[in-house]
């Protein structure tokens, strides 16, 4: 049978979600955490990949394992057992070919600015001291919404088969002392929204005008683009399926 | 001429902010930057005292200097050299007879609980997972605004003369994911609030009933009280002073 896992993590002692020799991921660690408790090697397919240091707020993976008879217990074991920055939210039965990357509708990420030191966002913000132009910043990312190509954004390494991205909203605002940019998208490839951060801090510094974006997305070529925003700064914050493929949700 | 420094700090790497011997103190750190920074050995004295691992978001102290040209200039500096974990807010000279600690009108604490494992409140909020009665508990805090005597709060091996104190508020409720139990008075004696806390818990959780915490009240004897709740969800969030020691405010 198969289960999809939702979970959260703070990314900072992590080298990203995925699983690689020689550093410590999330996926190993709650694969490790899964397999001890059921008795069992779990492999676990993520919703998608963070880099290292990037955070979730909601992340979800599937899994698959005989018949769990009380998935409530599971989930308190499993909070028990992982370590104090990693937490599961729940485990709940999908259908046999549901896919926690393939049947994934959309991905939304925050990124977390503050405009002036403070202890509490050390580790959780990106510190910008000069002053930005959220308006300015907010037009910038409109242009994002009429763009379809987003390889100006992409890490030049890749493996991606395209660069089509279906961006449905991105914009900025402030939320309390956080100034907070929300994008998503049906799909973000490699380091796509830190290059789009840094490209967009561009424009509040007044250091770039929105003609340039627009050249940046037209040439494909992510060298035009702005510095990328470092991880700390980067959340995860929702991913969404479609109704059907949830059997039970307990 | 005298100054008072305003900053916050994230306490869980600092053995609270008096100084000692031995052990990384908020006091010692603060000190030390602005004797290099200004060139001269500079004693800060604090407007009270927070234990090991309390936060504060809002503290302020004061210390003597010559006239200080541009204290924008120096908070500027202060923040760049102090870690990540201690943030300057502003520097103001006030009148040469204002006192941090004695002057200092009113304090305000804050204790933050979350409800179930959240890995972005692991060092800034104590975990209670088991259900608490609110109501109860906030009926348990109204029941200090009629107490002057907190002797039942305080650590027995204390040096204060007096266990008055004058509770203007005491209440909890829910900001967002996070339980906050807000309580302001004149002063505090140490440890208090961690007790408070654990008391007015054990309430919440159906140990001990109203009655019960009117006795404790009443019998001035620590021993009765509830465990002192730990440090990392506490915070001073607040020390008010009369407007008039202030002199200039920059």
């Amino acid at each position: 049978m198969r289960y999809f896992i939702c979970f959260s993590y703070f990314g900072k002692h992590y080298h990203g979600w995925q699983k690689q020799p020689n550093a410590i991921t999330v996926q190993e660690v709650l694969e490790d955490a899964l397999s001890k408790i059921l008795g069992k090697t779990i492999d676990v397919m993520g919703a998608g990949r963070t880099d290292a240091g990037v955070h979730a707020k909601q992340m979800y993976a599937h899994f698959d394992f005989t018949e769990i008879e009380d998935t409530h217990n599971l989930v308190f074991r499993l909070n028990a057992f992982l370590p104090k920055d990693i937490a599961v939210e729940n485990v709940f039965q999908v259908a046999d070919e549901a896919h926690a990357r393939f049947d994934a509708v959309s991905r939304t990420y925050e990124y977390w600015i503050v405009q002036k030191k403070n202890p509490f966002y050390a580790q959780q913000a990106y510190l910008v001291k000069y002053p930005l132009a959220i308006d300015k910043m907010n037009e910038a990312a409109k242009l994002l919404l009429d763009c379809k190509d987003f390889e100006c954004f992409s890490k030049s390494n890749t493996d991606v088969n395209t660069f089509l991205c279906d961006i449905k909203e991105a914009h900025w605002e402030y939320v309390n002392d956080v100034l907070v940019f929300k994008i998503t998208a049906d799909r973000f490839l490699r380091n796509m929204v830190r290059a789009i951060v840094g490209t967009l801090l561009e424009v509040g510094l007044g250091k770039m005008d929105l003609g340039t974006v627009k050249a940046i997305l037209k040439s494909k070529d992510r060298r035009n683009a702005g510095a990328s925003a470092p991880a700390k700064g980067l959340y995860l914050t929702k991913v969404l399926y479609p109704q059907n493929i949830v059997k039970t949700h307990g």
